[in-house]
């Protein structure tokens, strides 16, 4: 639009590349910022490049960190015997969400998808095998998300690690607070499958 | 959150500092961001700093610009003899979205609301003057939200110009679209108020 001005329309434009963020979402967030004072401008601005410069990836579990151990791992209070299998860093950040789960993590980086060339090797498959056979954890909890690519992700995984130790997958069924007409037929048929005795 | 490598955890909050964006949105935002080549996220935290930096308020009608006078006031195809008025740029763009009028603007900086301690002369009112008695346009039209605030200000400025010009308002009324019955009862005390002969 001929009515903003170039430096403007360029922050605008870095706002509505952001997933979910419309025109008009990017506008109010650039004009906002416009009226900040000046050393919370910088703020952002240093936020934004420090994050991209110092966050890498844990190397043992993956997981986003700015050191080379992330805190997770490093963490004595966290138990080394149980060992939670999640595509990525959001999936593992909804795990520590819940606050049910105190052991380890291993990110995997994505999912198997041979629909789009994603094969085990570009996961950090070889790295979690590595890991069991030598840390031999009691357990490993896989977390994924119920898809095509989760479970053939979970299938492979299940295969690979059964030799080491105990292989579970989380459970599917209804949302707590689901109202079980509304709930689609796939998680009804998963939560009738995986039903349990009632105590 | 302890999951949260510090420079993320920053990066968030900043994100969290901005209208409507809450902690989850936040976090989406951040990690997107993180997963960005670098170039793109110095060409962000660029274009933040460019605009804080570069843009200004134009000399002539106080709108968003980088340059001295606007783009607006600078288009030698927008008519001078019609100004319209605004409570600030975020107005100024709704305006120019609806393409609707050719004239120039002024940028008042607020309304007045004397509950707020805001007076006319913490406004762009002396400058409005001078430039009404200057270039003696044809007509003034007040673009001032319906509000207590908005009203008092199109009052005051009413007064104030119509030695000088023809002036007027921007009509209130039933939003197209909506349906009468769920209107609210002052709008449609204002439309019936501003009713006109059918044609």
């Amino acid at each position: 639009m001929s009515s903003f001005t170039r430096p403007l329309a360029r922050l605008i434009e870095q706002f509505e590349r952001l997933p979910g963020i419309g025109p008009r979402t990017a506008q109010r967030l650039a004009l906002h910022l416009l009226r900040q004072p000046d050393d919370q401008v910088r703020g952002f601005a240093d936020a934004l490049l420090n994050a991209k410069r110092q966050v890498g990836q844990c190397q043992q579990c993956f997981h986003l960190s700015a050191e080379p151990i992330c805190e997770i791992c490093r963490n004595p209070e966290r138990l080394s015997n149980q060992l939670c299998i999640v595509a990525d860093s959001r999936d593992l950040l909804a795990m520590e969400r819940s606050r049910e789960f105190r052991g380890l993590y291993h990110v995997l980086g994505g999912l198997i998808s041979p629909m789009d060339g994603i094969g085990p090797e570009a996961l950090q498959i070889q790295s979690l095998l590595e890991r069991v056979t030598e840390r031999s954890p009691t357990e490993v909890i896989l977390a994924l998300t119920p898809s095509v690519e989760g479970d053939t992700t979970s299938l492979y995984l299940a295969r690979l690690l059964k030799p080491f130790c105990r292989v579970t997958r989380i459970a599917y069924g209804l949302p707590v607070g689901s109202e079980l007409e509304f709930v689609d037929d796939i998680t009804l048929a998963r939560a009738l499958e995986g039903r349990r005795p009632v105590a």
